[in-house]
Parts: C-alpha cells; structure tokens; sequence
C-alpha cells in the first residue's frame, strides 16, 4: 500500500441550495415531504421556486458539504461533482475551492443548468429540499481522476448520488479503484435511497461488501433492512459493514465497529435554526476523527460537534471555526 | 391631484450580494475601502471573488433593500431596476416579487451580466462593499412606466445609480414625472456621490429642489456640504429639502421638517452581525411611517426598529415579522 496524501476524496451532488423559511401550511398545502427529499422537473421546480418566499442561496450538497466541514477541521480533502458552466456553478467552485477543498471536474458546456435544491425550512427548524439536479447527474465514470482516488486515505461516496445510473456507475468505479489501492470506502444513506424498488440495489452493494464505513440516520436504517428495532438493523447491517454509524437526531449518535459498540448524547445546541446539513456535518466529524487516529468514541463526538454548530445557523455549511470546537 | 395606488416606487441598482466574513487584515492588505463601497470592473471583481472566502448570496441593492422593508411594514410598492437574463438576474426578481414588490423591468438579453456585490463583513459587524455593477448602470429612461411613477406617492431614487449617465437621466425624468403629477421625491445619498467631482453635480440636483425628501448619515452630509458641524449641515441642506433625515449609526438619527427637530436613540439590537442594509431599512421605515400618517417622530421611530432588525443577521433583507415589530 503507497502513501496517501489527501485524507477524503468525495463524490457527490454539485448543487446550490435556494433557503426559504415557510410555515407548515405551506408545505402540506403542496404535499411536500415534510424533513424528506423528492426530485423536482426543472417546470416543477420553477412552479415551486415561483411559489416560495425570498431565499438565500448557499452552495450545498450533501457529500460537499461534508467535505466543507472536513476542510474546516483541517483535513485534506478533494470533491467531485458536476455543475454547468453558469453563474451557480461559479458559486458552487468558488466556495469550494475558496474552503480549501480540491475541485477541478470541468463544468459542462451545455444544458442542463448547475443543480439547485429548493430548501423549505419550517419554524420547527425542519428543511424539507426540493432538489432539481440539474448537471448534477451528468457525472459519469470518465469524470473519474485514478490516481486522485487512489492518492485518498477514504473515498467517500454520496446515497443522494446513487440514483441515477451515470452517476452509480462512477462510484462504483470509484468503490473499486480505491479498494484496489488498499483504501476505505465510506457512504452516506439517503432516505430515498432506502424505500420502495431502489431498497434491494443498495442492500445488494452493502452485501458485496462495498462501504467499508456506513453512515445513516434510524429512519434510513429502518426503512433499508426492514427491522422493526435498531438492534436488528445494526445486527443485519453489522455482517457486512466494519463500520456502521448511525445518526439519531436529539438523541444522539451509535456506532459498531468490530463487535465494539459506542453511543453518545446529542451535543447541546442554544437555538436550532435550520437542521440542513446535520447529517454532512456529522459524517464530516466522524471521518476527521477516523483519519487522526481518534476512538470510535472520539469520532463519534466529533461528528456531534459539527452536527451542533451547523444546526444553528442557517445553510449546510459550517460558519463557526470547527477546528477549535472540535479541539483537532 | 388624482388618486394613488401605489405607496412608493424606487429606482436603483438591483444586484444580488454575495457576503463572506473576513478579517481586517484581508481588508487593509487589499486596500479596499472599510466601512464603504467601491466600484469594480468584471476583472478586478472576478480577482477579488477568488481571493475571497466561501459565500451566501440574498438580493441586494439599496433602493432594492428598502422597497424589501417596505414590503415587509406592508406597503405597497414597486421597484425599477435593471437584471440581466441570468441567473442572478433571475434570483433578484424572484425575491422582489416573493416579497410583494412590483417588478416589471425586462430583462437584458445582452451582456453585461446582473450586477453583483461583493460584500466583506469584518467581526466589528462593518461591512464592505465592492460592487460590480453589470446590467444594473445600463437602465435607461426608456425603462420608466410614466403611469406607474404617477401611481406612486413617493419616488424614491437611490444615489448609487445616480453615478453613471443614463441612469441618473433616468430618475431626473422620474422626477420630472412624479413632481408634475403632484407627488413626492424622495433621495437617499450615497458617500461615493458626495466626494470628488460629482459633489457639485448632487448639490445642483438638490438645489434645484429636485428632492423632497434626503436620506444621507452623517460622513455624507458633511462631505456633501463641507459643514464640519451636523447643525451646520442640516442648517444649509434644509434650505431646500422639505425633509431632511440624517442616520447616525449607534447615536440614533435626527429629522428636520418644516422647522421642526427631533432626535432619537437607536434602537436596542441583541447582537449586530452585519451593517449592510442598515440605511436601506431605515429609510423604508421612516417612508413606511410617512405613508401611514404618522408624526416626524414615529416616522423615525420605525426607521429605527427596521434599521435594528436588519443588522442583526446578515443580508440586507428583513427576516423577522418588520409589520409586528413596527405595530404598523
């Protein structure tokens, strides 16, 4: 095995994020899946931005956001993803690379446009995206660098980006140039991911044994194995995943790792604002914890203290500096 | 007189902001203009962007920013300003019509792009601003709705687009609309406008009486009339300017009215996280007390809450309930 010089390469959705705050009228009135994600057509999309109140715009996705966090805790870290060549993709690079993050896919010259993700954020701090993805889901394989893959301690791999087919395929060649190499493969769930036709695709990838590192919040895990108890959900996925983490929003986090079993609290948070992004944030903290060396405890409340700071602000990515909260 | 429907209509720059939070030695190493506002070219804006750290994006433009707070205290009004057919472009008019404001003004399908604002927020809450105009300095007076400048009680012209040529040619001919229908302008300054060469040119505009109302702070009174003193100031301005309101940062703000004076305190804020917009609201709050009858006094009184209200988050568009807060 040769030395690596980044700590994570990540592959996911290049979207910017339009935040709206609303009430929960609105978001029952539209049939929107309250704390969820659905795919938005480019018309639906711009019936429901037409719909929605003033925004702010902040680059986002969820793999990309996570590695916003990971740089901020001072980790190397390189992203790769689709945007178009418009002015949200410049948004999108810019902050990327501005965050210390390495990002050099090549815009695409033509339709269709940088994604967005319509963000309805409801007074209960609940977001509810609306995604429209736009170039997002133009990546295919041949947007692939070998040798950056190769060069990363943990190639890490977006459940948002497992949809479509393009897109699946290049993590999966990704998946195996990086175990090739001797390297971890992490990947984070999506909801979406775990419910109805696509269930017995990802569980077919967990049972090939392609994420060494597997990130889900209890719905995701529930929703995936069909276990009633998070028990039986850690019991079946723990067969095949060497590390298994799991996000429980207010009531903390449990990770298994080789039989060894860990939980910790939620970290206190003054006002949560805007929830976007917890789950990022969280895998952010947990992998910059595994690349310094930290316990499966250690990683675990690092995970936590960047979910904490990123739920009380507005956006998916940190604000505060995460590296002197975290003490790495 | 015939009847309004319309509480105001603005004319100004419509940008969108792109805020990042700094430090002074970013600032002072670029020598750029702390606490004010500078005009770049699409070169210098591009090397400044990519210097810059990670970014949000929310609507902007003075007169923009007011006719938002308007909207907010429930006023009914409408805004003139000049987009691009782009994305930014489209992020603009979204937001003034998501607020309830009219905007109408078509869209460029040529270049320059929308204009956009490079806003450096220092942690003294001093915001900087350098503004890349684009589309926005190409309005011309074919843009003008003259029904709709007659529609309007109040006029409003922001002094940022009084720097180039046809846009100042522009709101002269807005003016000219509004006075000849009976109704009243309103001019709030601009420092850029009140130094240097165009001093004597906005000293002609309000000599000639072509504003009813003036909204400066108190370095723009001074540069404007070379007064050391504000009772020097205002002694000389209200000569010609029915009402003359001066902001006045912590210290509160002063109005002069037909002989009469009043003063009051600022408004207490919790926490300011960001000075820009401070101006654009309380000028929207003073408008909005104007246009529901209320005295010298409670006009500046709701300048003041709106003012309050915007520096305590960042963007330059209220966030809280503004009618509430203003019990209007």
């Amino acid at each position: 095995m040769t030395s690596t010089n980044l700590d994570i390469v990540a592959i996911g959705d290049a979207i910017v994020d339009v935040i709206a705050t609303t009430d929960d009228a609105f978001i029952s009135a539209r049939g929107l899946p309250k704390g969820g994600m659905q795919l938005l057509t480019a018309e639906q999309a711009d019936e429901l931005y037409a719909a929605m109140g003033p925004a702010r715009e902040i680059s986002g996705g969820s793999a990309a956001n996570s590695m916003a966090g990971a740089a901020a805790l001072g980790l190397d870290v390189a992203f790769v993803g689709q945007v178009a060549n418009d002015q949200l993709g410049d948004i999108f690079a810019h902050d990327m690379v501005s965050l210390g993050v390495q990002f050099e896919t090549p815009a695409l010259n033509a339709p269709p446009p940088t994604g967005r993700c319509l963000i309805l954020v409801t007074p209960d701090a609940q977001r509810t995206m609306n995604t429209c993805p736009g170039a997002s889901h133009e990546l295919t394989p041949a947007a692939l660098d070998a040798d950056l893959i190769r060069s990363a301690s943990i190639t890490f791999l977006e459940g948002y980006l497992w949809g479509p087919e393009r897109p699946r395929a290049a993590m999966l060649e990704a998946a195996r140039i990086a175990h090739s190499a001797g390297r971890t493969v992490a990947f984070t769930l999506s909801e979406s991911l775990c419910i109805g036709d696509r269930r017995e695709g990802v569980r077919g990838m967990i049972e090939a044994k392609t994420a060494d590192i597997l990130f889900g919040n209890e719905d995701e895990v529930r929703h995936l194995t069909g276990c009633g108890s998070l028990d039986d959900c850690i019991g079946q996925l723990s067969q095949y995943v060497g590390t298994l983490v799991i996000t429980r929003g207010s009531r903390g986090a449990v990770a298994v790792q080789n039989g060894e079993r860990v939980e910790i609290g939620a970290a206190p948070v003054a006002r949560i604002v805007d929830t976007t992004g917890a789950g990022d944030l969280f895998a952010a903290g947990f992998l910059a914890g595994r690349c310094r060396g930290r316990s499966l405890k250690g990683c675990l409340e690092i995970g936590s203290i960047a979910a904490a700071e990123v739920i009380s602000h507005f956006g998916a990515r940190p604000e505060a500096n995460l590296k002197e909260l975290a003490a790495l």
